[in-house]
C-alpha cells in the first residue's frame, strides 16, 4: 500500500509498520522529514532521493491525488508479533537476531525457522532488517507461519525469555563446541550481526557461548547458515534415538 | 577479461573457461551464434540481446577496436579443478551438486564448504549454475581455497569416487534420518538443484539417501541451508568425543 504526507508516514513509522520504501523530495530537510530519514537508515528501509515531478509521477501511477508533503512510502502487509505472543506459542525453540542487516539472510532465516519447528524469532526495532518485500520473498511462504517480534531492546527479551525457562545460547566464536553441548530445554539461539556477531552486552546476558567447529583457512560461516546449522542441532538433541 | 568474435568465444566456450555475461547482436542466427545461446542458456551464464551500436560500444569502452562478429564475452579468472586433482587432495569430505541453479546458492555452498574442511565441490557442465562474479563474491573469498571440479555426468563421478573408498548419500527425502545414519569415513554429499531435488539415475547411483527431519507446514529447506545442515552433520560425527 502506498502512503504519502509527513503525517501519514511518521504516524506508520510510530506504529510500527512494515516499509518496503520511502521516497522523500530532494532537498527537503525539516524535522519530520529527518526522522523519517533516521528510521529508514537505522532499519535498512530502501530510501529514495528525488525531484518533486518524479515523487508526484509516483503517486499519480497509482491512481491517487497528490498532496505529498515531500514524502511517499510503500508500506507491506505483515504484522509482527509481541514477545508475549510468541511465548504464548508453547514451543521450545526461538531464534534472536542481534543486528542482522541483509534482507536475504532474514528472509532465509525464517524459511529455516520454520522447517526446524521454531515458534518465532526475535528481532531489535533499530539497526536490523525489518520485514520487507525481499524478506517475504526469501522466506518462501515461510513467513506466514513463523512469529516475528520486535522488541526495543534485546537484553530485556533475554531476560523475559529466562523467566519463562529458556536458556539462551549466543553462537559464536570462542565458545563451547556446539556440538559438544547440552541443547534440551527451552532453547534461544542469539546470532549475529553480518559484520560484528553479538554485541558484547547481549552476550554477556546470554546463559552461553556455543560454537560451530570450524576447518577452513577463511573460516566466516553466513549468519542464515550458522543459524540452520545451530537450530538443527538443538533439532538432532532432541530427535535423537 | 572482454574477449568477442565467434571463434573466440566459441573456443572459449569449449575448453571450458568461466563465463561472467554473453552479449549477442539482435537477430542473428547461425550455427556458432546458437551453440554459443545453448551454452549459455544451459550454464545459467547471463545471456543478453542488444543491437549492434549498444554491442560496439560495450568494447570500445574497454578500449578495444571491434571486429566483434556480433558476440562479446566477459570472463572470469577461475580455473576448474579435474576430478582427479580433487581426488589428489586427500581429502574426506565432498559436496556433489546436482543442478544448482543459483549462482547465490553456489557462491554459500562454497562457502560452507570451506568452514567445513571440505575437499571440494563437484557440479555437472551442463544444466547448472557455472562459476560466475556472483558466485565468486557469495563465496566471501572461499573460492580460491575450495577446489571445484566440473564433470560431463554425475553418476560416472559418483562411481569414480566410490571406487576411491567414498560413500555417497543423496541429500533428500524420504530417506534415512541423517542425524542416526552412519556418515564416518569418506563421504560424498549429493544435493538436487532448487526445484528438482536430486535426479533419479543419480540418486540410484548413491549408497543411501539421508534426510533432514523437518517440524514445520511448509517444510522446504534452501538447498544452501541443506548442504550446511549436511555437512556439519559429517563434521559433528567426525568431532565428537
Amino acid at each position: 500500500m502506498i502512503i504519502f504526507g509527513k503525517n501519514s508516514v511518521l504516524e506508520a513509522v510510530r506504529s510500527g509498520k512494515t516499509f518496503n520504501e520511502i521516497t522523500i523530495e530532494k532537498g527537503l530537510k525539516d524535522k519530520a522529514i529527518q526522522e523519517i530519514i533516521n528510521f529508514a537508515r537505522e532499519t535498512g528501509v530502501k530510501l529514495d532521493f528525488v525531484s518533486k515531478e518524479l515523487l508526484q509521477r509516483k503517486v499519480r501511477a497509482q491512481g491517487q491525488k497528490p498532496n505529498l508533503q515531500g514524502v511517499v512510502a510503500e508500506i507491506v502487509d505483515f504484522e509482527y508479533s509481541s514477545l508475549e505472543a510468541l511465548l504464548e506459542e508453547g514451543g521450545n525453540l526461538i531464534l534472536i537476531l542481534d543486528g542482522v542487516k541483509d534482507p536475504h539472510n532474514l528472509g532465509a532465516i525464517v524459511r529455516t525457522a520454520e522447517c526446524a519447528g521454531a515458534n518465532g524469532i526475535i528481532i531489535p526495532k533499530r539497526r536490523s532488517c525489518q520485514v520487507n518485500e525481499t524478506v517475504v520473498k526469501t522466506s518462501a511462504g515461510a513467513i506466514s507461519n513463523v512469529k516475528i517480534a520486535r522488541v526495543g531492546n534485546l537484553q530485556n527479551a533475554i531476560s523475559k525469555l529466562k523467566e519463562n525457562g529458556f536458556w539462551a545460547y549466543a553462537v559464536e566464536v570462542g565458545g563451547e563446541d556446539i556440538f559438544s553441548s547440552n541443547l534440551s530445554g527451552k532453547i534461544a539461539l542469539v546470532l549475529g550481526s553480518e559484520g560484528e556477531g553479538v554485541g558484547r552486552l547481549v552476550k554477556e546476558s546470554c546463559d552461553g557461548i556455543v560454537t560451530i567447529p570450524m576447518f577452513g583457512k577463511i573460516n566466516s560461516l553466513n549468519v542464515s547458515v550458522a543459524a540452520a546449522i545451530s537450530a538443527f542441532e538443538v533439532v538432532r538433541q532432541r530427535t535423537k534415538k
